[in-house]
């Protein structure tokens, strides 16, 4: 099953708002449905953000392929539905370059970023279990936060395709989900594929993660990515800056998985990325709140990057 | 208005499942209904519980005023109730130490309980807000987590009450209430207290609070404590280490309210604290869970304990 693909001239996702609840299929015909799904956050997770945008830009070659100006409208809005994972605008720039070919170039585009990040994430699997073996030996204990499986990718994922491939092995211990506020993508759509992929594990609120190393019961965090800065910053779902302060004080690794298309060198730092705000309703239905749905660890926490075609070891002074 | 009291033979507490959709009072006539109450977070707060534990005492000495041994089961019960906080044990035998006196010195007992508590938390007020305005200057942006208001006191409460005389002396210029799960006792309580108050504030996710603070936007964490050790960590709701960390790294201080009744310089540290573990399904109904309802903030993270007594500068050296 693949989390986003394209079926008969429109895109099909997993509503990912509608997990674990139901297994529901949305098939987006325009743009304005996919920004909206976006949006929504039906489809998420940065790899699966990419070839979302790539889709959308193959959609609006055929809506508007005698409209230049509506076309290029069109894809700006897409680049710029979300603003914080690089995937999203870089997606859609791969496939936009192939217009002058003409809409079905577009769609061969859109599937070779599929396919790659497919690749991609086998890839991350196999280089990222076995540096957990390495780094904490044969049998850990790993939290996780947010949605990092292949809801967030095509199939497989990234940091959690990491720890199916390290139960595959047989060299896993525990699992612990971090719930992650305000949406829950920790306690829905991560405890949903962990129970599809029959590993035990259990959800925890995500304040108690550094308690939870801080006693002890964590062996090394392991999480994704939206976009990886030069300089080895790591922008991801709020409260993974919570769990490296956590790991840091624990001296317990805090590993990073996340394909090449996340590596973004033309952001220097974490400094210069807009956190997306997603306003109050999110959070509370009593009161005004501050959301920001992203955050940014500093690379003097993270202990290594793990992507499709590297191990970038941060600790030791190596940088994207 | 008070959070529990003894009215016409029975105790009454706001019950704090209810806010902040409704203001109910529930009459407790038993210890059994007490202990449900406690037991289900309906009374909670650590000088709240003590006094609680107070009444709960002087209900039983009148059930049970001729049979001793049934007494004795009742203010084991009372006492263990829940395991964290330090008062509820100590006001329950506090009050149950007047027994041989008769049932209405145990209610006086009781009732002194209730009035230090008020005391207590008048001094917390002042006190605690000199210490910020010295440590802060004039107008500081301060965090604070779970709820410390009247709601966990009997009035004015201890971090919250800080909180509530900077705003009357016109030296605050901001608040972030974290939420706390999975009881969400900041979004629930802390903004309906707030907002009473007319103190306008902003509510976050719990993970979101050390990126605030990060991002300069936090200029004190103040919070209050379940138990304080007597090396000086604290002991309280779940998130509290995760801010200290965020504090520690940002630079601001991390200030803990709480009165002389919760110092317990018989317990040595954090590690000699019982944890309770509330369970997986105030978490999740998904999947299996791990729900510590506490977390220990050991004292190098601590910059000052302030009680109704004394201000204690861990920063400085010094331990309660």
């Amino acid at each position: 099953m693949r989390t986003i693909d394209w079926v008969d001239g429109a895109v099909e996702i997993i509503d990912q708002t509608a997990l674990p609840g139901e297994l529901r299929v949305l098939r987006l015909h325009t743009v304005g449905e996919l920004i909206a799904a976006i949006q929504s956050l039906a489809v998420r997770g940065a790899p699966a953000l990419g070839v979302a945008g790539a889709f959308g830009v193959a959609l609006a070659a055929r809506v508007h392929a005698d409209d230049p100006a509506a076309l290029g409208v069109a894809i700006r809005k897409i680049e710029e539905a979300r603003p914080t994972a690089v995937n999203l605008a870089r997606g859609a720039r791969r496939a936009a370059a192939r217009l002058p070919l003409g809409p079905e170039a577009v769609l061969s585009e859109a599937y070779a970023i599929r396919d790659e990040e497919i690749a991609a994430s086998k890839a991350m699997a196999f280089r990222g279990a076995d540096l957990i073996t390495e780094l904490c030996g044969a049998r850990p204990r790993l939290l996780t936060h947010c949605n990092t499986g292949g809801l967030a990718a095509v199939t497989v994922g990234t940091a959690l395709g990491v720890v199916g491939e390290l139960h595959r092995r047989e060299r896993l211990a525990g699992v612990i989900a971090s719930e992650t506020r305000p949406l829950l993508q920790g306690a829905r759509l991560t405890s949903w594929e962990l129970t599809r992929w029959g590993i035990e594990h259990r959800v925890a609120v995500d304040s108690a993660g550094p308690f939870l190393m801080a006693r002890g019961e964590v062996d090394a965090v392991i999480l994704g990515a939206d976009r990886i800065c030069a300089n080895g910053d790591v922008i991801n779902k709020v409260g993974s800056y919570s769990h490296a302060l956590g790991a840091h004080r624990a001296g317990i690794p805090f590993v990073v998985v996340a394909p090449e298309s996340t590596v973004d060198v033309d952001t220097p730092s974490g400094a210069h990325v807009e956190i997306e705000d997603r306003g109050a309703a999110e959070v509370t239905a009593w009161s005004d709140a501050v959301n920001p749905a992203f955050d940014i660890t500093p690379h003097d926490l993270v202990t290594a990057i793990v992507t499709d075609r590297r191990v970038i070891r941060v600790d030791q002074g190596e940088r994207p």
